[in-house]
């Protein structure tokens, strides 16, 4: 698999390479590495530098329109940022002049569709650089490129290395589910993680607008949904517009979701008439899958459902509308004597019939309003007409049978950022598995991939460590070839990613270090730091069932300051696999390894002291003992491994109980460096 | 001046005292410290504490109107936030059930002024808090004090101290300029910060919206100007009035500033027939005085500005607007013939005396719109009337002179933010000097002061840490008694308030290590932020003079990561004092001062690393050396001091210049730790 990553970032080297390049990049020789996430088809690593300097110019060759100023203007603002160098505003009227030179084809479509042409061509060498592409929204992808190929040189100079790079993306459906419903994001949480998107050159933003828990969106014919679903907490209609404007701006199409027949509690305050049941309906304040549903048998709800996307297809210009149509359970169809009426008088059989019912008088609807229908896993029913798309949470099985039969599908199962994985797990998740058996024109129907960001526990002061940078590698998925899939190297690369993230004023890394000064109410955070970068919220769906949470639940606690895929965990899982891979005895890893146990051994009585001042640590207070103890038993191992004495078995086993009691959560939080820990007991007890 | 702080929160313990008050707080007994900021005017502790669990309930007696109950739901949410216990919604009927009963007497004046009643008495016993106030604001105030009240308790309970709490402002006007002319501020950074001018009582947000570097608000009836005068970037009309709701909701007055007849540049980009010269004007991106100027003889100007007035007073609701009317240098008149004319023919002699006619005709515009009119020292000329209120930037001593005079005024001199000085110099300026010689009805025209925050320099990345926590101080300044002024007791207490006030979104505490992270690249950023802790920005006016600056400048460099009053740098003055004030041989203050001076001499070879992959930080990397090369001297320093043997003096004299030499700025930032090294090696050598 590595053979396959170093095929696509291999430098073309002849004999005549620069020594700056070995120099600068890696200690592989012939292997230029660079920071470009997501890697691009090809990249091809040249002699010379293109130096960054304040004379820095650009100039645009073709058709000019504001959306591809912008966005120059917008990278440019971002080198300045980078290099603390003040660059003249404006472009050069001669392209020969420029020290970037873009060539635009157009602006491309006017409304932003998967079939838009997203490639684009990079071309440095120490002169200028050439930024070729058919679409403003290439030229957009282009300049990501373009500035995550600057370095900083020991001679005190930025500059771009000289490479040609050609790129267009391997989907092109590759998204980000927001759900503002089960807690709303306020605008700027938008707009930043759409910055942060357009960095990684993802293209959909799935906004996930309706649910039990809330409606989010000003409907001016219906105002009673968000006046009564929403405690006020919703997007106007400007701000939606403003926010589709600013995602077309950065090549990002907005496909907006209204959740139906189910998750629907939210609309059925203000409308119960609507629903299944004769209601009354309250905002649903608990997480989970519940009854209410539209009521798919009478005219009267497709009628307003007729007025309601009419209103939303004129809002939302994106040729795709998300109906959901996900775990509607059928309880308020089959206890309901009318609708069961109406399903024998139609020949209806089961809920799910009546559900494809539903979907098929849907889908007319759109398609008098002139959108395509994308829905979750469960739309997919026999009578449906080939022409909708389906969004796969069941798996890459479900989504290459929907291909066997001809739908167009996009995978989300595998890229659930509230499931707490790794980003190496989502990396490893392919929307076409290896094996699929799916013929080439079948595999051309799967559009792509979404990561899917879900509420039930992020706040405007938690989303962001919870998007990224993770998603920044599931953006790599879904644009580099299949082949780029080394886990280290993606890592590598995503550090740097992730602190480039941050011009847009995405919190992932600082937000976390705000919380923990809250727990500890004082600059003083160092024992608790301690503890939360080892720790990580307790993964898929095991968060709320020993404290069961509502949409009012603060979201404060220690596990909201933890951050999935702890840094400091992988660093010593590192450290332990070279320090055990090495001659132990001899090994250049233990001074660090025993600097780290020792911190943690050393985390009481400090990490008390913060507990006996803020009594909100209580709950993982075990969990700073259980660090300590089992970073002691990590301490010893590694003097067993110095001595190069075996620590017998029973020492062994008692060190490997300390372990296992140590892997319990507590406050819904567990420890990310029992399993290296293990790996050092069993090493010194052989 | 110690005894006066104690006279004010000196608990009034008798024999009766709980043990715990004495264990939880402090050292000196019958002293009870506190968190409070500002320090009400008087406050008792008493025996007791009111536990706070999520059964905390609240309700109102009184008049109830939305402003309250929002200002209630806000600080239940954020106890919420600090104690992660969840709360019901809402509140309860019958005062005797609820654990905080506030009776709040009406919701106060319809539009708010300096005449609002922001008093508030506050009772905690074990049982309930009573919360008294007369109006929505007294409440608001009340409640801050409250949730600053909390404390977490070793038994693993949050809890409220019983307390007798009576408060009033000593000032009735408690401001802050936010310059957003320079560099504009998004709304967020401005609603942000009014939440933090709210949790420490400020009550005046003054808006500086026209500058010759933009005109920041959509003008209906004079679209140019914000059109031509603000490369896109100003406030709507509907931002206005949201950003002003939110100010009411909060108990703060919004107060608009359209700087004239000078300052005006921006205005004539649109509106050259508005000047004094013919133009054309472009947007002025350069820092300093301008000529550009109003023209005070044509009439057609009047018309305009009642126009602009009218305009401007229906949309700000506040009794006062403020004109500027500063640093008209006159240029731009003397330079104008006609002008020249009409003041011979009206027998006006100067151009202070021309700015003098210009102010009374725009008075009368004012005063036509139902407004008073505010302005700085400049406006206080013998012809104008009592009833304007004079903003002081050139000191206590002209605003007690205006105060002879009969006129009102805020005081701004020694509470300029953008000096960069700590916030113990803010903290120590009163708006009454001690020998104004002010008799009482004259010192009671003195309604105040502002902390002003000028925009020359800061960017929505920087301006948190520029405006806090140093605002906290003068917050106090202006609320608390004159008496209160333990600079000592203040950094204590603006400690806590530093960290609720990022409850808020305030990045005063975060954004210093984002930037940090983009100078070095990467996450690792220990060596650079070893420099910045120790550093602050040069003070003053210093700034911009050895690196011009514009509009343009990115602020990205180490000067905008750095922040003023340097806390380590504080940390090692008090090490050190402590140290030369204990036997030096014997002091416990040894080992953290070594640790701390190892650290900084240890800063090399690593931040060279930083430097050669970031060539931004090659302007400070001299400074890194210089800080090596002083910590070097104070480690010698205090060996020569633990051995009890005097260093001489040829030592003495080779490392005052090292240190000398450390004092020079370099890339605008300065260490901030010379003087106590200073004194280190002073003590070594005698």
């Amino acid at each position: 698999m590595k053979n396959c990553l170093c095929l696509v970032i291999t430098v073309c080297l002849t004999s005549g390479v620069s020594p700056l390049a070995r120099q600068t990049f890696g200690s592989t020789p012939g292997v230029r590495l660079h920071n470009l996430m997501p890697v691009p088809e090809s990249i091809e690593f040249k002699q010379g530098r293109l130096p960054f300097r304040s004379s820095f110019t650009t100039a645009i060759t073709g058709p000019v329109d504001k959306r591809l100023e912008a966005a120059i203007d917008r990278a440019m603002r971002r080198l300045e940022g980078k290099t603390g160098l003040t660059l003249a505003r404006g472009f050069v009227e001669s392209s020969a002049d420029a020290t970037l030179q873009i060539e635009c084809s157009g602006p491309g479509m006017a409304v932003q569709s998967p079939e838009e042409d997203e490639s684009y061509s990079l071309d440095v060498d120490s002169a200028c650089a050439r930024l070729i592409a058919a679409t403003t929204v290439g030229v957009i992808r282009g300049l990501e490129t373009f500035l995550q190929l600057l370095e900083g040189g020991r001679d005190g100079e930025y500059f771009f290395p000289s490479v040609t790079v050609r790129d267009k993306p391997r989907f092109v459906w590759r998204g980000l589910l927001i759900d503002c419903c089960r807690h709303f994001q306020p605008i700027e949480v938008i707009k930043r993680n759409l910055d942060g998107m357009a960095a990684v050159k993802l293209n959909v933003l799935h906004w996930h607008l309706s649910e039990d828990q809330g409606f989010r969106v000003e409907s001016k014919r219906f105002p009673k949904l968000q006046q009564m679903g929403s405690d006020g907490l919703f997007y106007s209609q400007q701000q939606i517009r403003d926010v589709i404007n600013y995602a077309r701006d950065r090549g990002i199409r907005v496909v907006p979701e209204f959740d139906m027949p189910g998750h629907i509690t939210s609309w059925l305050v203000g409308h119960p008439e609507l629903g299944s049941q004769p209601g009354p309906y309250h905002i649903e304040r608990r997480w989970g899958v519940f009854n209410a549903s539209l009521d798919p048998t009478r005219d009267h709800v497709y009628k307003v459902l007729d007025k309601f996307w009419g209103e939303i297809a004129a809002l939302f210009p994106d040729p795709y509308m998300h109906i959901g149509g996900d775990e509607n359970n059928g309880e308020d169809w089959t206890s309901n004597e009318k609708i069961k009426e109406f399903m024998e008088k139609k020949g209806i059989r089961g809920t799910q019939a009546l559900q494809t019912y539903f979907n098929q008088r849907l889908l007319a609807i759109l398609k008098k309003h002139g959108k395509k229908m994308v829905g979750w896993d469960e739309i997919l029913q026999p009578d449906l007409p080939r022409d909708i798309v389906v969004q796969s949470w069941r798996g890459q099985k479900s989504l290459a049978e929907a291909a066997k039969k001809g739908y167009q599908g996009i995978l989300s199962n595998g890229y659930y950022l509230d499931h707490m994985l790794s980003a190496a797990t989502h990396y490893a998740v392919d929307p076409i598995a290896e094996n699929s058996g799916l013929e080439p024109s079948q595999a051309g129907l799967v559009l792509g991939g979404e990561a899917c960001m879900w509420g039930e526990y992020i706040g405007p002061e938690t989303i962001d460590s919870r998007v990224w940078p993770r998603t920044a590698a599931i953006a790599e998925r879904f644009w580099s070839p299949r082949s780029v899939k080394d886990a280290k190297d993606m890592y590598r690369r995503l550090e740097r990613v992730s602190v480039e993230l941050e011009e847009f004023g995405l919190r992932h890394n600082s937000d976390p270090d705000v919380l923990l000064r809250r727990l500890a109410g004082s600059t003083d955070t160092a024992a608790i730091k301690t503890l939360a970068d080892v720790v990580e919220p307790v993964k898929h769906y095991v968060r709320g069932q020993a404290f069961p949470a509502t949409q009012f639940t603060p979201l404060t606690r220690l596990v909201d300051a933890a951050r999935p895929d702890s840094r400091e965990a992988r660093r010593f899982g590192r450290l332990v696999e070279e320090f055990l891979a090495d001659a132990p005895r001899f090994s250049a890893r233990r001074d660090e390894l025993v600097e780290m146990l020792g911190r943690w051994r050393d985390i009481e009585p400090e990490f008390q002291i913060a507990v006996d001042q803020s009594p909100i640590l209580d709950e993982v207070a075990p969990l700073a003992l259980s660090l300590s103890k089992a970073a002691d038993a990590g301490l010893e191992a590694v003097t067993f491994l110095r001595k190069q004495a075996s620590a017998g078995v029973d020492w062994r086993d008692s060190k490997l109980k300390i372990l296992s009691d140590a892997s319990a959560p507590k406050g819904e939080v567990e420890l990310a460096v029992i399993s290296p820990l293990k790996a050092l007991v069993v090493a010194a007890s052989q």
